[in-house]
């Protein structure tokens, strides 16, 4: 695959002096093209070499060069984009194409779109979505190559997630380096996965430490009411604490309102970080976060390269694919 | 097109036994199906009456029944995605598909991505972008239909914008409603679409009271940051303030820090209302914002409806639509 870029039918069309469209029906015998017209278009395809339109070249080859993505839960909205993005732009380098749909954590839905998939013989799918444990195992509705992306599946796939434990020790090494000891936790529902990882990687580089956690983990919701209520907690059980780190930017903004609320100062009195590097939380924030970035473009477009090597026969092992995540240093750390 | 749903390969798949991609195999004639499998796969589809495949059809037909989404500009990404799933949503409803591709503000790329839709023949194109005057003509380059989605083009295309003026006249009728007298604005790039609607919006809604502003425009970017140093400025120059409307949500969270700073009680001293209805600021914020949706989602499936008609040859008249936003009300107006 991956061939040679060849003569385009943009080339044709603007050697033939007539519009792409009118060089796509001439070249593919349909109407509306006067004979003229139709005549100098396939004058310029001899002249350029060029190859029969992709549809016709996918009957000989079996390959559509499409490839779909389905949005399989909708919890993860605000991470699809960057994802789809990356990948989008690792598809488009070798001129394949990328369908996209949206399940919206609807099975029914999901079955739905893996037929259109399926009718539309994509050469492979992507399916992006936050919980993916869930998803019905869409590698036994189709014999397509499958590679799913940011969840993990719990089963037998090709899985491309962030190495959200390693982010996380590595962010918990940068601040206990900047001499904190009484470390605390704030983060989200504790039955996500990437609060689970996040604890942890924090847990991880606290133990090589030889230190605890300040106070029992706090759990709660992705906003930032619920970093408020926390920290009032966290401040009232543990009023010692001398660094919190959170489980996303957003609940950090909360965190950092509360403090300022009981009259801490960040970073002086309590340095802070987050998780995400969502730029209009971590950059916005008063003062700006120390966060982690998951580096999601990357992430689309590695799964994407796992899923060429599916579509062209290369043995791709099942197992999940942890992305480094990106350490980012800014006031909020001191 | 719009006809009656047909027999799916799914339930031919079904009816033999196989796996969908087996199933798709065996109908168009490709290799690794065994003869036993093909020969189910054929039955089901002629006791179904099972109309050939998709790409089969679309070479008789003309049509490959899929629509190119390009996303011109990254300014506005964040409008993107609902603007893309709503629009992929009225797609799915009549079994097209959507082929999604990102110029990110690059006329060569945009240039690349049209020519990759005309190879693949799309039925139809969709242009979202916040900026579309800059965006090259693509109707230059293409036959199809093309229509532009959030930004204006300010050429004779069919547009699809939210009516920002609309939602901002309505939005400031209700704060009037509510006694204010002494209105001001924080807002956006000067140069915008959206912040130059929404400050007509307002300042209908003043004259047709009999208002002027209580301080000249406060223009800036759309952050926090931007929105506490602009409100410092106006509580310096118009410490009467009673209302501040800004242009964005993420504005107002900044102006209610600034407001805060100074001692001033959102609602009771001075009312303060977003745009955009961006939950993770308008919910969150404290208190929550009262704002104005502009109901995305709707917008992309409207878009759509218009490049159906186009699609299907009825008449589409060039001029730009307006879709109504929403005025939500939450505490910040009191």
């Amino acid at each position: 695959m991956h061939s040679a870029r060849s003569t385009t039918l943009s080339e044709v069309a603007r050697r033939a002096g007539v519009s792409l469209t009118t060089a796509s029906k001439a070249i593919n015998g349909q109407p509306r093209v006067s004979d003229e017209a139709r005549a100098r278009v396939l004058k310029a395809a001899r002249e350029l070499a060029y190859t029969p339109n992709r549809i016709a070249r996918s009957l000989m080859s079996g390959r559509t060069g499409t490839v779909g993505l389905v949005v399989a839960d909708s919890d993860a909205q605000r991470f699809v984009l960057p994802i789809l993005l990356g990948a989008e732009e690792a598809l488009s380098e070798i001129d394949l194409s990328m369908i996209v749909s949206d399940a919206r954590g609807d099975r029914a839905r999901l079955r739905r779109i893996v037929e259109r998939f399926a009718d539309r013989q994509v050469d492979g799918v992507l399916v992006v979505g936050d919980n993916n444990t869930s998803t019905p195992r869409i590698g036994r509705l189709l014999d397509q190559p499958v590679v799913y992306v940011y969840g993990e599946t719990g089963a037998a796939d090709v899985v491309h997630v962030p190495d959200d434990l390693g982010g996380a020790r590595e962010l918990t090494e940068h601040v206990l380096a900047g001499g904190r000891r009484r470390v605390a936790v704030v983060t989200g529902p504790r039955e996500a996965r990437a609060v689970v990882e996040r604890v942890r990687g924090v847990s991880a580089a606290l133990a090589d430490a030889g230190l605890d956690l300040a106070h029992e983990v706090l759990y709660g919701q992705w906003s930032q009411r619920s970093g408020r209520g926390l920290t009032e907690r966290l401040l009232a059980a543990a009023p010692d604490v001398d660094a919190i780190l959170c489980g996303s930017d957003q609940l950090a903004v909360g965190v950092t309102e509360a403090l300022r609320g009981a009259g801490r100062r960040v970073p002086q009195d309590v340095a802070l970080t987050g998780f995400d590097n969502w730029s209009v939380f971590a950059v916005e924030s008063d003062p700006p976060l120390t966060t982690v970035d998951m580096n999601l473009h990357t992430l689309g477009a590695g799964a994407v390269r796992d899923l060429f090597d599916m579509i062209d026969g290369r043995p791709v092992g099942a197992g999940v694919r942890l992305h480094r995540c990106s350490v980012v240093v800014r006031e909020s750390t001191g």
